[in-house]
């Protein structure tokens, strides 16, 4: 079906879900070439924008049967990419800014999940590597439930050398790892701080570890001691914004 | 292939993955009638366990390409189920306790992924509806990354009830919800609480929303202001252990 499948130049993609979707109609930023929606999930868009009724099939056919897709579906472009160095402008303007640093997380779900809680904690970007990472896609979009329009991500080639453009403009980098002594409330709130975060299991790389000026554990107790890295970062934003 | 699918009684399910395998054998509650292990993934079992070496596409068909299954899976009875009379027990003859009680959450992952932060902060027990709510299940476990072996799900059939019974056992039943006005870190750290959650969107129910002793709030602050389910839930465990 090269008629449903085109669209959005090369790495369109279908959003799909409320969230995912009416915020997409509501970023000027995001080019949508086709909205499609069945029964009367169109209903909820406002008027004006411009809506081809489908069967329900038809998008489980689009997205896939196994994901929550609410009837709700659009044709998109990626975003346009935001570069590190208008992050940094944007924080030097600021007395506070928290910037989420990803070291390989390569699960589209944990990453929509972090894009959320960015966006809900107030986060002015999520930085991440261009390989080794999750790509912009209709699943990360789903589990961002809308904060993929808000939240830049910024791909780099080269995560130490990002780390230290973020230095230079007021940064503190600092690391979740296990095995640091410090517990994260240690860290004094305010001014602009980098979070990095690893993939789990295999943390933050070595190099990602060197670069951060203070490495910070999260106070856990119980038989489990590595939370799921979207959870982590929760916390930690939640910590941050407090 | 009834062979392949067959064991574990009623509710017989396959576990996968390495952390939630693991924690099954070490789990002496946990009946196991079978582990199968595809290339050197029975290698970290350790001695003593049996193991049937299959191909790795034997284990995609068991549980599904689509999942992280690295290799691993066992084919389990589900746990024997706890009540809330046992935790309620459990509590008295402690000081301090944290249950979170979940009103309809269906999503597997989620419900995994609370059992993960659960078992980190410490909690005693998942309270949860025995309809409306996420069975348990590979996919549960497989978030839950083991900790569905150390943290009990106690399923009930009425949710209200149950939090009269924990109410009895000296719980403060705390719910969150967006329209509070009280911030989650107005609740006094220790004593006995129990974290009211609903599901994402819903939210929590009338009855279960009455049945509360306190509703608080997260403080969020940016373009986005509802959390994944599992995320609100980590956040609130980690400043509940403060």
């Amino acid at each position: 079906m090269p008629a449903v499948a085109g669209g959005g130049g090369p790495g369109g993609y279908w959003l799909f879900g409320h969230h995912a979707v009416e915020a997409a109609i509501r970023n000027p930023r995001r080019q949508i070439h086709r909205i499609v929606a069945a029964g009367d999930a169109a209903a909820a868009l406002g008027r004006g924008t411009e809506v081809e009724a489908v069967d329900r099939d038809f998008i489980d056919k689009l997205v896939g049967r196994d994901v929550v897709h609410q009837c709700l579906a659009a044709r998109v472009s990626p975003l346009p990419e935001a570069d590190i160095y208008e992050i940094c402008d944007t924080a030097r303007e600021r007395e506070n800014a928290v910037v989420v640093v990803l070291d390989q997380v390569t699960d589209p779900h944990n990453v929509g999940a972090i894009l959320r809680s960015a966006a809900a904690f107030g986060a002015i970007a999520i930085v991440l590597t261009e390989r080794h990472a999750a790509p912009e896609s209709g699943i990360l979009a789903k589990s961002a439930s809308g904060a993929l329009e808000h939240v830049p991500l910024v791909r780099v080639t080269n995560l130490a050398r990002a780390m230290d453009e973020l230095k230079e403009a007021g940064f503190w980098c600092i690391g979740l790892a296990a095995e640091a002594s410090q517990p994260l409330s240690a860290v004094k709130s305010g001014g602009k701080v980098a979070l990095c975060l690893g993939a789990e299991g295999a943390g933050l790389r070595r190099l990602t570890r060197e670069h951060c000026d203070l490495l910070v554990r999260l106070p856990t107790s119980g038989p489990i001691d590595h939370l799921n890295v979207s959870n982590a970062a929760a916390i930690s934003l939640y910590e941050l914004a407090r």
